[in-house]
């Protein structure tokens, strides 16, 4: 999904193969996907389902003159506060899951946006395409500050403690997907509106300047939402108090054990899949189902398979469908994170900074000279 | 003063030796002087009288190890419609003509704003500071649309033609400032509402991050001002739409001859300054006062050493006088525009964003450094 966190919605993604193109202008011209995550620590697994996976078989499944690029979206992070030295850890755990997750640095361009200026820059040039009219509307910066739909950024009590920046975050979003000529971006359809922004602002500017940035097409698939195990009515997410609601990737084996067998399921026998009657068993029927990824096997089918297990049996076999997937990724975290004092982050990041500048360079002195700079 | 262009009113300075320093804590620092001017092409007498000598001023009086730095912000040229090739070539003439009046490139650092990308990145950032409230109080945007007071952004009529950039204005124009760090801000009385501003985010980020970025302090200097020739109860100004209203300072001998003759003045007989009742013949005496800055020498001395001339006279002295300041002007600017094709233009502006981008990325690492990016 494209900046998962700052929605805290389960995201949806298909492989490149499945790719809905909303146009077809762009068809012929040589792909760009981007997307972006928040940098918010070491990723749960409805993070991984909902994308982090998702943006491993994009880049596995793109031809090779695909270029991909991956941003931690820190210049979005700051527009809630923030502690400094929390945040350089969330950075540095949340780079390091991205690389164990199976986002190759020498593939994917993966890149601190804070690394590259470009995207402030491109920023402030759209905010002059940008109307307040249209921000006003945008419900970004109401659920952030869990306004209602149609509060206003002047209510007596919403403008001062909204910033600038919180309402301007689309436009920041639209110069991310835009600085890099992004042909494809994938979203959830929760993300819609800001992709819809971005497509609009796109045209505002080329309307003056003819076809200088691409309107991106969105990538949409079926979402694989993954619930807390502790509440399952309510999606598994990082701002929810307790802990054992959620397995991070990187949890051991002992910690997944623990978490899953906490789970809230019910007291009924035996296993079905009803996520509105069992909502917790159906959700660690359907994790299963999403980590396991069998041609053709539904959820119904899986719970079927299992039909006369205790709650017992259902969750060490799901314990040891999580550990069987997670364990690389944990053991490619640890790696990361301690061999050589993180050399790997640290290079990683350089060279996606590098890359990605480049690619922001080209568009930049595209747009500079388009408006006379 | 600080961007000129953006409020079309006369700016106020004075030199280094006269500063005045509305608190104490910087006046043992490296002194940093920082101002904007809009890239508008040839400023005219007004611009040259109310700010652009007093820039020159300021280098040339300035200890060795005083910083100053000037920039062209055509980030902010951008809030409103602007001709890429206009602006190009606005660009340019402003460049040409800072380098004619005596400001030195090697001296002075300067700089086109959008070769500096730093501006943008500290404007996102102090924009996640920066409360919609306070903003949307700021006289900038509502004196750009022509709106009263008391106009609000979300008015009906104002939210689809306020675009973004214009509202965010300020908050550009505070992170020109503090991006280097400037303890000394040359401004208009009427620019005081910005630096205010930019104090105030710098004390909000720093309430938060400790002592990083350098509130900066004014320098007031009683006004210059410079009147239409043909309107001489208004501002002499750009955008008034009889060119003969403005001496631009490239105008050629013939040229200010004849718009001198053509200035509106009166049909009182001799010469005296009194600006209510004989605003077009004051405006002229004024002129040659600015010009000539003889110590001690009012406007009411001059006028009374020519109190017997006749309009035509008083009209052949102030044409020697404004022609015997603007002659070299003129001629430096024809060498720097023509000579090798512009080499000293393209020289000064890339030796100025080098030397602004080591300025600035200074305070971007301590800035990044202080909110963990």
């Amino acid at each position: 999904m494209y900046f998962r966190n700052a929605y805290k919605h389960a995201a949806r993604f298909h492989s490149l193969s499945s790719i809905h193109h909303s146009t077809t202008s762009t068809t012929t011209k040589r792909k760009v996907i981007f997307s972006g995550i928040q940098p918010t620590g070491v990723p749960h697994l409805g993070n991984y389902l909902g994308a982090l996976r998702q943006w491993v078989q994009l880049q596995d499944e793109a031809a090779p003159d695909t270029r991909l690029l991956y941003s931690l979206v820190d210049l979005h992070a700051i527009t809630v506060k923030q502690d400094p030295e929390q945040l350089r850890k969330l950075r540095r755990d949340m780079m390091a899951t991205l690389i164990a997750v199976g986002l190759d640095p020498n593939r994917s361009i993966l890149f601190h946006q804070s690394s590259v200026p470009a995207h402030s820059e491109l920023m402030w040039i759209l905010s002059c395409y940008a109307s307040m009219g249209y921000l006003s509307r945008m419900t970004q910066w109401k659920s952030k500050l869990s306004l209602p739909e149609n509060a206003s950024p002047l209510d007596p009590s919403t403008k001062t403690k909204l910033k600038l920046g919180l309402f301007s975050y689309p436009v920041l979003q639209a110069a991310d997907i835009l600085v890099h000529q992004a042909t494809h971006v994938p979203v959830g359809a929760d993300q819609a509106q800001h992709l819809e922004f971005s497509r609009e602002i796109a045209a505002s500017f080329n309307h003056f300047h003819g076809d200088v940035l691409v309107p991106p097409d969105t990538i949409i698939s079926p979402a694989k939402r993954v619930m807390s195990l502790t509440q399952p009515t309510l999606k598994m997410s990082k701002s929810h108090s307790n802990p054992t609601s959620r397995i991070l990737l990187t949890d051991s084996r002992d910690t997944i054990s623990s978490k899953i067998r906490s789970a809230v399921t019910d007291s009924t026998i035996g296993v079905t899949y009803d996520p509105v009657e069992r909502p917790g068993v159906s959700n660690l029927v359907a994790i299963m189902v999403h980590l396991n990824e069998e041609p053709g096997v539904t959820c119904d089918d899986l719970a079927n398979d299992m039909k006369d297990f205790s709650m017992k049996s259902l969750k060490e076999k799901v314990t040891d469908c999580i550990e069987k997937h997670l364990e690389p990724i944990r053991e490619r975290y640890l790696e990361v994170i301690n061999v050589n004092e993180g050399k790997v982050l640290a290079d990683a990041a350089e060279t996606g900074a590098q890359k990605a500048s480049e690619s922001a360079t080209v568009t930049m002195n595209i747009v500079r000279n388009a408006i006379g700079l």
